[in-house]
């Protein structure tokens, strides 16, 4: 598999074309950011942790029977993956509030929820992902009816699937955001990553984040809290 | 029908107790609010022209049998309308894109869409309104989801009503904010007030702005804009 050119740079990953038309090279970065660019940094370590911890996650859904465009972990920076072209929503669902939804609905942080709630953002740095409702994902043209249902049938079904082994983890999943996107044949994928980065992530015990709330909030060493995610889920990288 | 007690101060009205359990009188302030509060005037006949406006269109609305808490103006400044326990939702439809939507989703002012659409907003002014979705009315427990079903027929049955009213005025309704309450047996039924302050009137051949916009944005007299918009409500009210 030859890297090809630099497709795109996003804010974590940058993209690569390979000599399969329908194969990209996912290469993660050291850059920690949060408030939609506003705050940065560098944090040596953190792309190829992402990387292991994100690559550890697919394959697990992949065993539980949930598609996604993950082909393999390459190098400790890069993985394979099915190029989708992305639909551009954050996907976002919740177990218990946290974060922009405690302070847009007035929620304290932690309040549980009766049942896993899924939201749509538009992916649009420009303006800042606004939630949008299912009437302005139609409106905007963003995705059909029976896509948007997709979605959140899959978000759902992933939800349960990593709430269960990140208990196993002894760590309580808030919340998370997913990416899809369609493959060749326009079927809805999981694609980008599922990592700290994406996830609120409460150790079960102590209370403690373990996720990227660690540097939105300076909450400590994030590579060092990364780190210990990795180890949870059984990855014995010594960064 | 006496005058009672005052029961609540809002930013545009006050309503106050009558002698009777299930009726409550609206009193219409000369007061002009924009931007959640933060823009402020005191603006004087404001007030008995909405108090007029909203009431023939009440009166309007209910011969094309769309039942409301209106039963009748007694005053310039005052009316009359059964007393609901209001719905903490701001039910917005729009036509056109404009506004806060159009910021929001980065669509130029005016662009027409496919089919009206309607949002939810959290009627809440310390949390500055926020957008809702109808899983986090769930979630809040602000209404039933037979309810948000009901208002939003209702919204889009009043819209198509409102637009061919308006369009006899050479109006363009570009969108409008309604508020429901639930009556004394738990009915969802049309409530607050329908005026140049809570819809977007834009003139059909001039494009000029006929409500709130002329003071959000500096843009003339509101009062000379709303005493034009009650002649051509056929109101003969000289101010
Ligand atoms: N399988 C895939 N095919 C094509 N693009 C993808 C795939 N998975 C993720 N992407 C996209 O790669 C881009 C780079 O990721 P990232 O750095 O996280 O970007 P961003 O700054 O937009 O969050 C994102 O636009 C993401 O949606
Ligand atoms: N029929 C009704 N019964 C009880 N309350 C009502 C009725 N119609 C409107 N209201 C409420 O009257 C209050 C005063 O109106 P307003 O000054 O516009 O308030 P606000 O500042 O909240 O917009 C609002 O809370 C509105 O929801
Ligand atoms: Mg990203
Ligand atoms: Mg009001």
């Amino acid at each position: 598999m030859e890297k090809g050119l630099l497709l795109y740079e996003g804010k974590a990953k940058q993209i690569y074309a390979t000599d399969q038309e329908d194969v990209v090279l996912i290469s993660y970065k050291d850059s920690a950011t949060a408030f939609n660019g506003e705050k940065k940094a560098e944090l040596a370590g953190k792309g190829k942790l992402n990387n292991e911890i994100s690559s550890r996650i697919f394959l697990k859904l992949k065993e539980l029977d949930i598609p996604s465009h993950f082909i393999e972990r390459l190098s400790e920076y890069e993985q394979l993956v099915k190029r989708v072209s992305i639909v551009p929503l954050e996907v976002v669902t919740r177990n218990k509030a946290a974060g922009s939804l405690s302070k847009r609905l007035g929620l304290e942080e932690g309040t549980p929820f009766d049942q896993p709630l899924v939201e749509f953002y538009y992916k649009n740095d420009e303006l800042q992902d606004p939630l949008l409702t299912e009437e302005h994902i139609q409106l905007m043209k963003i995705a059909s009816v029976e896509e948007v249902a997709e979605m959140k049938r899959q978000a759902l079904r992933i939800n349960e699937l990593l709430v269960s082994v990140f208990a196993e983890m002894d760590i309580d999943l808030i919340d998370f955001k997913i990416e899809f996107g369609r493959d060749k044949d326009g079927s809805i994928l999981l694609a980008d990553e599922i990592s700290p980065d994406t996830c609120r992530l409460w150790d079960q015990k102590t209370g403690r984040k373990l996720d990227k709330d660690v540097f939105r909030r300076d909450l400590g060493n994030l590579v060092e809290v990364y780190k210990e995610v990795l180890q949870r889920l059984g990855g014995n990288q010594h960064v």
